[in-house]
């Protein structure tokens, strides 16, 4: 057959085209803060604009690239945009782009070690790498009885503890036996949703999902955890796990770790830490009091793909005792089986995951730690941090708008002192000018806005601007202006 | 801050890098036949290579991509070498590889349609296409109650059929109360692991899972099936999924799904099918009855990044009915509400998957059936199948070997008539040769070999040459040689 005829594309066609999307990328990269940040089509209209049917035959890459061009980018949301202030970032750099496109040219399968073992071993050394660079618990580490894994988001991570702890608080019968309706998790009120998610997931039922009040800085109460689990045990119920969070998607509060930690301890309940986003503060020695008290944690997360530069999907998920989640997860059927696995000298990931297949994430974040190095990464961590503060002080200083929250980190959230239609209003107008994008929570009830700081080329014009804009917007409208 | 202190990559930066990653994934695929398919390094040597501590300061991309050639390269089994017929194939194409780093460079969540309508509507736009080019039932089409999401893996896809189908045997109150014991699930001895390995985590427990006996084709038994569900039904249990397979892993065996469609339909039990691999078959008319009866089914599932030239993750999976899949797993916290979801006007694939953040896989899978058109695509198809039947031919001519169950498309499964041992010793002597890489499942209790042709690139020279190596091997082991 005739490669013609094949219409495979030749390693010279991956040249041609792979420069030509290089340099699509790098374009973009020019021209981002052009387009407006948040995508103004309506729904379906993407759709209106494809051919009902798929091409019979093949069609040449330069009409695709030009698709791309024409229909896809009018209806994106430019999350790489240095204008982009909403929910958490999900920030990105070329090196990170980088090494996504090699592990998709290399194609790999790291389900096994033996499936290729560059891409198990790569992964838990850069996770050993990220013990050191963020000084987390030499629990986590490799060498110990824990261990690190990429999952796909804090969402996979969260569940995988569960599950493992699901199975520890039941002696390792609820894979077995399933779930018997005694088993009760713990989280604030400002947790993330991905956590009741997971207990549904897992069969325990949001019933069972325990849900403890904050303090006036939104972390968590320990009195009052300990109150509640004191209750359940009275109740022939099983504590099974504590979710606290380092940063919380709402206003980046901080649950107190030293005090959960203890009652955890005590009680023999799993700890699971969601540094989702927040974690990566601490690869900044300033920053590292945010995990205080995590040596007591069983398991933690953080993301990555949120605040250091690594395109998604990439979350870091260390466990203490790797034996727990591995049994968790664990099922050797035949067609699997190989040396390697069965001498127990090396890591098969499939255990530590939901997914049997994986690809090679590591090669990202191990090109991004290395481009920036840990003094790189720090410079824009800190910098992001500052100029967030900077915002929340001309906020604080501001006679129409307040604080909602304190801001420990790079999220400020803040409202406007009209009340809860003015801010709805305020984040309307300021997300349909397409001069940046902010999205919103409730904090005691009211409407609040959120602004976080954490696109890798977000500099200080760009929330002066963000300021300008705000300010200008609410001046409008308590003028009854445009 | 200058760039310079920044450490950012600069889009003419990252036009140089980009060029040479794609330069090297090119030069990647013109050399991947001179490599041994699978990698020689032992436990701990690609790990030895790297520096125990992440560099402080930056390095330059250069260097990178050369411990990528020296230091990974070695640890790398080769997934898209024509000469890998293990396990089911993970392929890959050029398009699909450049669908993969548009997708990095736009750095896009498609999370809810609002962060990004595009990745929604060209999600939603192409697996629409899917049920054209496979002919798949209507009710899988998103004009109706149904509709398609690309999902991580086919164990992500099993899992949330399973979670809808235990939520709908319980009038939708798992979520709430969990799992009272009462649950059970269907599925023969030959149903891929991740299907035990969902129940567990659904907090159903394996004790839940029904495996039901296989006929000489290795297919599940609806006879048994049926008797099953009725014991279950008189003890007073609620049966709640069957999972089907439509080319099971071991041997590619075809449950008959008309009859336990039947079933499933008598007894209101959520059917679902899984067709990882064997799914892209339907590309073709003439294999199209691989999908006879999937009318009947709730939710079916295949892996285009098994067979269908797109890189992984991308698992295409199929709801009749939205509604139970999106009820099952919505949550809607305040920092993520937004107009265009309170309208119900679009498609918020969060709801439809384990994790909230997801990145822009449909373009991959856009790139891969323009760039081929369904034409191209069929061609591949049956031309593997065709060469997977003539080794088959070869099989059952030779004296030395047999056939080990039907091969109905491109995976083949056989032995050598020497016995277990003499299998085991001529597969790890063929993978230690690095010529070609074939791993082994058990089928009635013998060691059997497997071969899958399935990677892009692979032709008849390969398979012959697979052959070939194959019986020599055996003859050198019965008569003691090296």
């Amino acid at each position: 057959m005739t490669e013609e005829k094949s219409r495979h594309m030749t390693p010279d066609e991956f040249r041609k085209y792979g420069r030509a999307v290089v340099d699509w990328i790098a374009d973009y990269q020019e021209r981002v803060e052009s387009f407006p940040v948040m995508a103004r089509t309506a729904p379906g209209d993407i759709r209106a604009s494809l051919p009902a049917l798929p091409p019979e035959t093949g069609e040449t890459f330069d009409v695709m690239l030009k698709d791309v061009e024409e229909k896809i980018l009018p209806g994106v949301t430019h999350w790489q945009s240095p204008d982009f202030f909403a929910f958490f970032p999900s920030n990105t750099s070329g090196p990170s782009i980088l090494g996504e496109l090699l592990s998709a040219g290399l194609g790999i399968q790291g389900m096994l070690w033996a499936t290729s073992p560059a891409c198990t071993e790569l992964e838990t050394h850069v996770m050993d790498w990220i013990v050191s660079m963020l000084d987390l618990p030499e629990t986590f580490r490799s060498s110990g009885a824990g261990g690190g894994v990429i999952q796909d988001s804090a969402s996979g991570a969260t569940l995988c503890a569960l599950l493992a702890a699901r199975e520890r608080a039941t002696d390792f019968a609820s894979n077995a036996e399933g779930c018997d309706g005694r088993l009760v998790v713990y989280a604030s009120s400002q947790t993330h949703s991905s956590l009741e998610k997971a207990v549904k997931i897992a069969g325990l039922g949001k019933n069972a999902l325990r849900i403890i009040p904050v303090d006036h800085r939104y972390a968590l109460r320990a009195d009052a955890l300990s109150e509640q689990i004191q209750q359940d045990r009275a109740d022939g119920l099983i504590p099974c796990m504590v979710c606290a969070t380092v940063g919380t998607t709402s206003s980046n509060a901080i649950d107190p770790l030293p005090r959960i930690g203890r009652i955890c301890r005590t009680e023999g309940i799993w700890l699971h830490v969601d540094g989702a986003m927040a974690g990566t503060a601490a690869v900044c020695p300033e920053f590292r009091h945010i995990h205080n008290g995590l040596a007591a944690a069983d398991s933690y997360c953080f993301n990555p793909h949120k605040w250091m530069f690594t395109n998604f999907d990439c979350d870091c998920f260390f466990v203490a005792d790797r034996a727990a989640l591995i049994q968790t997860l664990s099922i050797l059927p035949e067609y699997l089986r190989n040396q390697a696995t069965e001498s127990g000298a090396v890591i098969d990931y499939r255990d530590w995951q939901v997914p049997l297949g994986r690809r090679f994430r590591a090669l990202k974040l191990w090109f991004v730690i290395r481009h920036y190095g840990v003094e790189g990464l720090r410079l824009h961590i800190r910098r992001h941090v500052a100029l967030a503060q900077t915002f929340a002080q001309w906020v604080d200083d501001s006679a129409d708008f307040e604080l909602a929250a304190p801001a420990p980190l790079n999220l400020v959230c803040f409202r406007h002192k009209g009340g809860d239609k003015v801010n709805q209003e305020l984040m309307d107008r300021i997300n349909k000018s397409g001069r940046l994008y902010l999205t919103h929570t409730l904090l005691d009830e009211q409407f609040t806005l959120r602004l976080c700081v954490g696109q890798t080329h977000t500099q200080a014009r760009h929330v002066r601007q963000a300021w300008e804009t705000i300010s200008e917007t609410g001046r409008e409208i308590m003028g009854g202006g445009a």
